[in-house]
């Protein structure tokens, strides 16, 4: 038989897919993969069901005027900007074909969302990652000499992510600015994943787009701001005028976005804003990291705040990722996974908090109980 | 601002897009996309709402396993070889990445499905179109010779579609077996998008991975067989062992198919076998395709009836989509939209029947006052 090509052979399960059905296999209460184990808001869910029987056929490439419209309302842009994707991770794919290709470097941070090193290699182009230094009392700075140092004649965007995963940084106004600066005098894209723009515990992060509005591109999502991350929804809203291209690529990924549930959030995103959905969210999960940080530290662990994300790093020498999915019950990510070039310091992980009360006091306490050696049977050796 | 790559610049809205933006903008009856019009079985819509709200979240990349399961049983594969992806869109083009790249050729017929083209050449690779021979009362013929021909060093996939889009032709055992043979003398994979498998007319479609089970790719949709085109549940059936590497790659590329989705497809399945759902899509559809053929010919049209899908092709020299679709109110896809090498005969149209029969109707009676030349005012005019 004849061989896959490279890009295919090399391709991996992710660390969260593996986790996850780990997880299943053990068990494991799931801190691991980002979804919310809570239920999505009823107007939502009502909407969709509304939608399923009447709008089951294609949507146009681009997505419905009617979420269009409402994403331009939403984010403040024309709706004409914005194209409708599968979820955020089809959208951050298509930049990267869109946008850089073979001889080209895109620069991101490092630790980096996993999935951006792939689709940046599938693109054939070449990811340069700048170090986030870990730095007792300050959590994770950036130092932008290193940024600019990572700017070569070769480089053709800089992928940004803020409120960033996993490390839950926010990066500050005063920062964006020196990058979007630094973009303007390299003539540089920028892809902004903001996937978490709702989703922050202190000031509300700056829309990258504001300071830069001719090269960025938001990158965004309805399953992490309504809590539906299986339902797919997701968009980018682009540069004016280049909309077209990007939904003309996009018709060729997956022709188009689930029709039912783009009419579900078309109706469901005014609604979020109008009833203060969002408040409550973020209400909802302060009370919940509160709650993982402060078990953490009783065990132990050194925990680094997020300022958005429901992700919390923590770090605990001696705990092992799959050692704690087998034997403690308790799924996390190993900080290695989001590593690429800087070492992960030993026992660095990262926590879910978007799961509910009693699965967070459940975690902690298969955690306790591991801690102090009283381990549970081994779920996958059966008698 | 710096240039979007090549492949992003060369990309454009698909015919089928913008034929569905002009029907919509002009009033017309839309026989150009296919997308039925009818409503989709109640036992799929049923299953389909109580899966929201139960199944919000995140899937395996490769699929919910429920689904994978009813997958493999109906196709009579081992479900562990089955990705599931968001449409069969996607699973076309993830195989263009995983099977072919910059320096090699993939063979498929002329007409073609317009998306294997740039779905081919955003993977770095050649397309190579063999011609299927327009032939007074033969239909539409392969020549063998040329198709052996159209091989070369580099060839490294073929890329079949049976029933075939836009033409109807259902490939004979004869020539799927001659196919098959040439891909193994040549060490070639075998592509075969297999979306219309449970809508023909005669007899049925050879599963062309039954002839060469080590090297073919089968893929399927959902929308296509349960008439649910905007619900993006697609899937690829791969040689043995091949699976996880697809869905690794599916992973980056839009991470899941729709959940929700994928439950209620996966309980459908199995019922739609059982209750002879198909078989009453066929006689329907049958009944539309006698209709529209009829009326076509009383038009003066030539029609080259389908063995398979829910197009026919029909020629009517004289006739112009555009003009169609504005002056007549009738979209329809011309003949041009699907040649890549060999010249569009004039007045050569795909019509789609997957419509009601008020519409068919409806449809004919436009076109005959138009033909008449009692012309309908135009719906862009307003005064």
């Amino acid at each position: 038989m004849p061989d896959l090509l490279p890009r295919a052979r090399s391709s991996q399960e992710s660390v969260f897919a593996k986790m996850s059905r780990l997880a299943a296999q053990h068990g494991a209460v799931n801190l691991g993969q980002g979804f919310p184990s809570g239920s999505p808001p009823a107007f939502l869910l009502e909407a969709a069901r509304r939608a399923i029987g009447t709008a089951d056929q294609y949507a146009p490439p681009a997505g419905l005027s009617t979420l269009r419209g409402a994403l331009g309302t939403d984010l403040g842009v024309d709706g004409d900007d914005v194209v409708v994707t599968t979820g955020a991770t089809e959208a951050m794919g298509l930049l990267a074909q869109a946008l850089y290709g073979p001889g080209d470097e895109v620069v991101m941070f490092d630790p980096v969302f996993d999935i951006y090193l792939p689709q940046a290699r599938l693109a054939g182009a070449t990811p340069v990652t700048v170090p986030l230094h870990l730095k007792e009392g300050e959590g994770w700075t950036l130092d932008l000499a290193e940024l600019r140092a990572a700017v070569t004649p070769r480089t053709r965007a800089l992928l940004l992510n803020s409120p960033h995963n996993p490390t839950g940084r926010v990066f500050s106004r005063a920062e964006l600015e020196a990058i979007a600066l630094l973009a303007r005098q390299h003539d540089l894209w920028i892809i902004s994943d903001e996937v978490y723009d709702e989703l922050y515990f202190g000031q509300r992060p700056v829309n990258v787009r504001t300071l830069a509005p001719e090269r960025t591109f938001t990158v965004g999502s309805a399953g992490k701001r309504l809590e539906v991350t299986g339902w797919r929804i997701g968009w980018v809203a682009c540069p004016a005028g280049l909309s077209g291209k990007i939904a003309a690529l996009r018709q060729i990924a997956s022709f188009c976005a689930p029709t039912p549930f783009q009419v579900a959030v078309a109706s469901a995103l005014p609604v979020a804003r109008e009833t203060g959905f969002y408040e409550d969210l973020r209400e909802g999960y302060a009370a919940r990291l509160r709650l993982l940080a402060h078990g953490l530290r009783e065990l132990g662990a050194q925990v680094h705040e997020p300022g958005g994300t429901y992700f919390l790093i923590a770090r605990r020498p001696g705990w092992d990722a799959e050692a704690l999915v087998v034997e403690a019950g308790v799924a996390v990510i190993p900080g290695s996974a989001f590593m690429a070039a800087q070492p992960a310091p030993e026992g660095l992980f990262r926590l879910a908090f978007c799961k509910s009360e009693a699965e967070l006091k459940e975690a902690l306490g298969r955690l306790e109980r591991f801690t102090t050696g009283e381990r549970r049977p081994l779920a996958r050796h059966q008698p």
